[in-house]
């Protein structure tokens, strides 16, 4: 009788533990990022992301303290701690370019791989990253090296239609997407490595 | 004495039962779709997409029943059983165009959002969607309409880099992303209900 107990009461801790551990699990993937921006973004002061101290000081006429597409697409981009991969058409956006150059000073490893053509367009900052040190490599094939994509840490994705420019993030309607879900992120890390090392420019003729 | 072991076995049944309910909905959650697809697509023949029995009798030249990026693409926008939003800055791809006059003709609801100024471009489809009765709008402001985004039955995203065109398809590096997470889908869901009550033509000067 006490044997049958103290099973039961066993069976009943197991399952209870069983029951927590799982609730503990689903509250660490409930905060898993899966986020949609739309653009074009309202345009607001972003110095804070550039000198903290800024937030209450700063005297630019643009509005301050407000959240918008940009500013979150900012902060997803400079949430970066270890790496940040990024694979974009055209980058001619001078804050997005700030991003990076405050993630290099940082020690952040950043590559970023573009357009051969269009890494040569009036206001590219691809002289600016370069200039910093920042690794960047041409896609030299004929066809559009098309992507608009970026990875944070192997673990976050930033991908959509919007080339980092300012015209996509102020006029244009754009959208970007933004998650941590491995299935969506991890080929575009590995799609990254493929490209990065087929654009290697100490193997190219 | 008894009490407490009906209570410790009831305990157990009630767990174990829980335990099963989850083990359902994780194997149900397991099968929503989260793919990746990237581009260029190798050229294939897709006729069998168009006319279920050319599988073994098409004669044409390009390599048959070989399963591409292009030809995934064509089977989710194809799988839509009740709607399709296409919300698309360029659109020239014939058989994208095709996949969409097939659906139309099975009864499934289609609205076609494109950029102004590429609905006229050499090659466009849009005037093939419209002859054939195919709800078409144009963004009509000075702005590029630059999303490349679908969904279908309000349910599945298909998103990306890639435009509905040729060069797009079989040339370009390109990615596509196609989920089933809502947290994705149901914010493109109401941006193209957005974008497409603000460019309805009887409400335009």
């Amino acid at each position: 009788m006490w044997t049958l107990k103290v099973v039961g009461l066993g069976a009943v801790a197991v399952s209870l533990s069983v029951e927590l551990l799982r609730l503990f699990i689903h509250f660490r993937a409930k905060r898993a990022i899966n986020k949609v921006l739309f653009f074009p973004s309202e345009v607001t002061c972003v110095e804070h992301f550039f000198s903290p101290l800024s937030t209450h000081s700063c005297l630019c006429p643009l509005p301050h303290g407000v959240e918008t597409s940009f500013s979150r697409l900012l902060h997803y981009i400079l949430s970066a701690s270890s790496s940040l991969n990024v694979c974009v058409f055209s980058f001619s956006e001078v804050n997005l370019s700030r991003a990076l150059l405050l993630l290099h000073s940082r020690g952040i490893t950043i590559r970023v791989l573009t357009d051969r053509d269009y890494s040569a367009i009036n206001g590219t900052q691809i002289g600016v990253l370069r200039k910093a040190g920042i690794c960047v490599r041409c896609d030299r094939t004929s066809v559009h090296m098309h992507h608009k994509f970026a990875v944070v840490d192997e673990r976050l994705l930033i991908t959509g239609s919007l080339n980092w420019t300012q015209t996509a993030v102020q006029r244009n309607k754009e959208n970007i997407l933004i998650t941590e879900d491995p299935e969506l992120v991890q080929p575009f890390v590995k799609e990254f490595q493929r490209l990065w090392l087929n654009n290697n420019p100490t193997q190219l003729n």
